[in-house]
């Protein structure tokens, strides 16, 4: 079976396990307080060029995502995000769970624009409606396509008017860094938002996230609420470890390859698809593609790969999800392209 | 000035004002736990044919909704309602407040059907999702429109079948019950529920409602919860004392007496209203009724009446909403209209 | 019957009733935003001497303990009470459902002191507890003490000191501001707290109490809270026009008429209960107090007195709680007496 | 420097590392639902001989106490727990953060009793005050002491009393199952509680714990809950793999090892404190000890040795806090006695 379900189905990259063995030995503070982690922070503040900023590890990116706008907003605050925003659509209602509407607007694509924030904006009247507070994004979408730094700019100006701030979740950011076309590099996203994560667990890690909070708006307490929301690590020093292996070199570092590698393995399998004529579902440059095939050969192709079917069926073509890793081999690729050459 | 903005901007009906200074000097006990609350409530669960049911008066709507929720549904559960829901639309996030999200869909007509259910459904995979657990219609809906008995039991039908608790919102159930053309009645409204609340707020009380819960799904706690939700009041006779003036005499009661005028003289304003052809929002048979009508108009209009534009204008057409109460008179109906002959 | 069980037993004092009387059918707006509660507003801002801080109108004390605390704190930060203060001991956990932690310490008399306060804050060391920002105290306390004027300056400069908040829960103000040996007046209760409340529902109100932030801590914002708390009363005015009624004449206003009459009343019965050489718990001399009697005693004077037994028997002695009000007569303090009389 | 500060200062013991080396490049499914993470929690139930209950993998200890917690209680419910439980004493107020009270007891060694839980039930009396419906005890408590097998079953015949469930928090569970004196074996921890947990964090694990949930309290709807409380890790067979490398072998597991080398460095520790009169706080027979060491000694000692103190200085005496775990060496066991022996 070779599988195309998800980028994270493996465990690290190798350098990364590297990384947690030689470490392993070693006697450190917990719960974050380590020089590893406080390394790996410096190296993300000198990535992005604003020494500032602060750095939190996280154990993943709903944790990252909750706790950062459970922390900023007030209790009569909202969030504005697409309805296919992983914040909504695949958090279980988490953010709700802290007391906070998500507004959700229709997004083609899944990508905000200043006509959808306003949109959303106009539900927001007075003391009778929620306050919108906080616009979720993330790079890439669910869908797998990238804003580029145009769009993340208008983005960001509106909410800038309106007195929102700007969260970009990361959870596959190295794959919108790396990807054919995009424009936006890490020192944008840090510029144009007031927070995001470089997401580690879908590019390379075991598990952990970077949450950056620009300085003006973080309020030194912000380890109270990852304790309170119990995402605190008495290892944490685990994340720190695996970051500084990722990070090791900036823009050339392992993070950067894997998420090239991953990207360069979906656009060969996306050539493969287009061979036949295969349409998609949005237009995705990512290491998540979206391809539209005929009930049969999905049905034959799941018996020697596995990944998910992504929408129901409906005359008779099924939209499936293919996903690469740092662990996907160019060699299950063309198994599955020749696979479908056969089929098609 | 002649008022049509709400029918909440008086006090209370004269004879629930009597009442309440009848009562005055009485010594009960507090917080709900009296003979005038008991009473009510007992001529409640005369008036819909159920013996059973718990009966608790609350101080206001939005304490209806919420508490009843809150009460009722897991961390992880969530409420499916119209985006034009009261709860939705004007209750501040407080829903989310209490840890859950509604799913909400566009509802035409401000109402919910088994169709829409579906689609809200749908966004319910697995436990990556909040798991849908109570729907939420009122009657009538806010933009004045009526369920028929017919529709509220494919929808009652539709919650049984996904194990969903349907909880109808009474604020202005008066107005549903005395309505033309309206074929359910309060009965139909216990029957077809789990909980509803008989809202008197809006039909000539000062505040107060009274909210109905089926036996079966009464935890014998609930009066833990209007506490904890800061909705228990000291004097709580108050609200059971308004109830009997209200109730007394079932259908024939003065709730359904003030229900109906209300009723009356909004089908009085529409009738002169349709006189000069005027389109309407919705087609609400209720006390609410939502005329479309030139910029101009409006703008003279607004010299001797009060009442809320609904949405903006445009092609300089401004929709706006008229409300009617027990204490609107028939001469100040009659006043509009004349107003409205001059102008049209 | 003769009723000593609460100050909640009757409705309003005669006085409040016709004011709401006698403004029953004028057209207001809804939601507290009238005339009348401008007016009261200011009225209660000229009697404190602050002409910038925010008045809000709420529907009873937990709201206004609840709605307070959830807008000012933080999600991580805690309040710091009594155990037997009501925000922990009488509001079920109200508080903790806005997800907030009361750090409790054992207060004689009821009454938090700086040490006290020292001792909550030990518990606070880094992100591993929560951070203790507000300081809840009650004027008279739920055991009828009273702080004086020094007492509160010493809490206000400790809180200033620690950078905590200063709520002072005022349910019976009233009764604290008209008593014998009290020295801290409405002027002090304002210049020395960050929030308080002007409680009416236990001071000749049907119901409502007047909260009064500080300007510089107001954030413009607290209708959306009190919305979201569930507080809002459609027709707000009714607690504005109470007001009114109450504060016409500043501190020979009906307010403190019925503060002092019911203190009065309470000294009575104290006065006929200290003959017998009857104890009591705490030493009250507001408008409830704690008297000590054998239970055969309470137990014949349960026959013509509705009382509380206030904590269970020991040694064949039972502490009971005794409270006046608006309503309480001369005469039937007077049988009370006569009965002990006959009794010990 | 040779570290006693914590069982958490280093990364997994080498066997457990070499697992997840083993296990690195296989694929699996993603959130705990892997072969790896099956067979562990069969394991789990085999040593327990509970073949029902249901085991789910957990980040921390802390998401373990809160997500059940959470999910367990109604909104007015609370929970009662000792002052010094971690529930109370170091999770930032994450219970107060899903909405829920603890109620605190004052408790001796860190222990529960059937006395301290009816004082706490004491505060319970009707709607006005939270429902206890939770117990919180740890083994070992925090402060390193053991309940005996008949004081759980005391404990637990008390909770079924009054209803109120039983939940141990087992962070340092081995700990309590193989030190000097404990009688109470892991089948008995399963018997005697609703739900309790495996600890790996603190014994040999990088992370992860495993919480067992018996199956007549399990609602099917856990994983909602995990993944609502942001605990689910995309890569959840990371802790079934170390799970299934700690228990292999039951009784006789690496698990098991560990705990008992742990305490035995401890006894070590111990004995060689006693020689020299030292006292301690409470009377750990585990790997957490806290002897009481004159300010000067503790001063030599930090030289070479990391440790924290435990209490604040008092009469020129400082509580101390020695943790020892799978990586503690007899060697630097006895340098420390070697050192004391030196200074005192």
């Amino acid at each position: 079976m070779i599988y195309f379900n998800s980028d994270y189905n493996q465990g690290a990259h190798p350098e990364v396990l590297d990384a947690l063995i030689k470490t392993n030995a070693e006697h450190t503070d917990g719960y974050g307080l380590d020089p590893h982690c406080e390394n790996a922070a410096n190296m993300i503040r000198e990535l992005i060029g604003d020494e500032s900023c602060a750095v939190h590890f996280m154990t993943g990116g709903t944790p990252c995502n909750i706790t950062f706008a459970a922390a900023m907003l007030k209790p009569w605050q909202s969030v504005i995000a697409a309805r296919t925003g992983h914040i909504y659509f695949h958090e279980t209602g988490a953010l709700e769970g802290t007391g906070h509407r998500i507004v959700t607007v229709e997004a083609p694509n899944g990508k905000l624009t200043p006509e959808l924030i306003d949109a959303a904006l106009e539900e927001y009247q007075d003391e009778h409606t929620p306050e919108p507070a906080l616009c979720y994004i993330s790079q890439p979408t669910e869908l797998g396509t990238v804003y580029s730094k145009d769009e993340l700019k208008a983005i960001h100006a509106k909410c800038r008017r309106h007195g929102l701030l700007l969260y970009i979740d990361g959870a596959r950011l190295g794959a919108a860094l790396t990807c054919r076309g995009s424009d936006a590099d890490i020192r944008d996203i840090a510029a144009l938002s007031d927070a995001f994560y470089i997401g580690g667990t879908k590019n390379g890690a075991l598990f952990g996230e970077a949450l950056v909070i620009r300085k003006s708006i973080d309020s030194g307490y912000f380890r109270h609420m990852i304790k309170r929301q119990c995402g605190m690590l008495a290892k944490g020093r685990l994340i720190g470890v695996q970051f500084e292996a990722l990070l090791a070199g900036g823009e050339n570092s392992l993070y950067y390859r894997i998420a090239a590698h991953s990207n360069a393995m979906a656009e060969l399998l996306r050539e493969g698809l287009k061979k036949h004529g295969v349409r998609f579902d949005g237009d995705s440059p990512t290491n998540q593609i979206f391809p539209i095939l005929p009930a049969g050969v999905v049905g034959e192709l799941k018996k020697d790969f596995f990944f998910y079917e992504w929408r129901r069926e409906k005359d008779g073509m099924i939209p499936i999800r293919l996903v690469t890793s740092w662990g996907t081999e160019r060699s299950e690729v063309e198994a599955f392209i020749e696979k479908l050459d056969e089929l098609m």
